[in-house]
């Protein structure tokens, strides 16, 4: 399995992505979910990847190879007008991938995937994008996506998300919600991937390896643990009489 | 789906479980997943039920008729030695249910279950049922065991349980354990249904049912998501720079 998460902000967008990868419990492998294109000025776009590993990397080597190729007359993430149409690409890309290598029976080389990112000329856009290739787009509703193992570290993301938030904070409640699915999940696991963009810069902060023995990381999880149980000792007990 | 836990703690058993079934999002219903079978001062048995309605209906109802049938050479709930006989019975019984009404391609007559109680002479026992019909025990390692949407209501049982807690305060532990999971779950719904077993009483306490508008559940609901937001915010934020 995997976690991923982007958050939309106001200020711009977050995301955060495990390493871990497995077929089967004894055969783990650490590989970033994490991948960044930039035009820098132009534009800045981020893609995070669950599902079978062959098939996130087949994608992503496939839309690498499309920059490589700018005279080519097929479309690349590098020149595509909009984020839109780089959905539709990664999703097209995705799709048949899985196509290509999927039998009858289907279903065993799926991947999903979250793309986030600005194109100069529109406002920044989050994407979840499916392996049937089309896509959701966040909103004022939804303001954050997750795949792989999502729903261990959804309840505070539920609970303490702000649009208007920092990016400090949103990396706090991205370490919470990581902290929880990795302390109930094996398949989820240390180092993790953080990109952080800010709106209108056009051009991504470098990306932030957080190792399992980052002093942050440290005190966030053992932190947590604590004040969910002062927060737990504050609500009243249940009246048995 | 749904949502059961039975926690066992130094003084006894707590079992909370929802009552909603569906099958599709247009065709919901409300069902009781507990059942309870007892002999004053000599058993007391708590069932939970998760999985297809007709499957864990007619286990239940093969298990009361087996009890009412006491002269029959079969063994019954109320009359099998121990608890770990009591699961075995239960287990063959749900195995030879699911058999029966699954065709070569199986799976969608599947059910699991949590049993716990205490038959005269021994301690109160906890087990998990699976669809096959083997299970197995809570024990000091895994006090607590869950059935159906089981992940969004695990971290806080992970982080707030206590072996020695009050039956209050275990009460107020799952009842945010659930509200979390219906948070973010429309399949797991209100009203609950509450048993409590007390060590060695041999005679479980009347069960209780928890409807939505029950004030103690409000209070919990909107007093949880303020400490979880007031936890959050205790936490330092990260530092970008």
């Amino acid at each position: 399995m995997t976690y991923c998460v982007g958050l939309q902000l106001e200020r711009g967008l977050v995301f955060l992505s495990d390493t871990r990868t497995n077929a089967g419990v004894d055969n783990i492998s650490t590989y970033p979910k994490m991948h960044t294109w930039e035009v820098p000025g132009e534009r800045s776009l981020v893609l995070m990847t669950a599902g079978n590993l062959a098939t996130t990397q087949a994608v992503v080597s496939l839309l690498d190879e499309r920059n490589l190729a700018p005279d080519d007359r097929d479309p690349s993430l590098l020149t595509v007008p909009s984020m839109f149409q780089a959905a539709r690409l990664i999703g097209n890309t995705l799709a048949s991938v899985i196509k290509e290598r999927t039998n009858a029976k289907g279903g065993t080389f799926s991947a999903s995937m979250i793309l986030g990112g600005q194109v100069a000329g529109s406002p920044p856009r989050l994407y979840l994008i499916y392996p049937e290739g089309n896509f959701i787009e966040a909103g004022d509703d939804t303001p954050f996506l997750q795949v792989g193992e999502t729903k261990y570290g959804r309840p505070i993301l539920v609970r303490a998300y702000q649009r208007d938030m920092t990016f400090e904070a949103a990396v706090k409640l991205l370490t919470v919600s990581f902290d929880s699915t990795m302390k109930a999940n094996l398949s989820v696991g240390m180092p993790l991937d953080l990109s952080i963009y800010e709106l209108d810069s056009l051009d991504h902060r470098p990306q932030i390896r957080i190792e399992s023995d980052n002093e942050y990381y440290q005190s966030i999880s053992s932190g947590w643990s604590s004040a969910i149980q002062s927060a737990f000792q504050s609500l009243p007990d249940y009246d048995l009489d």
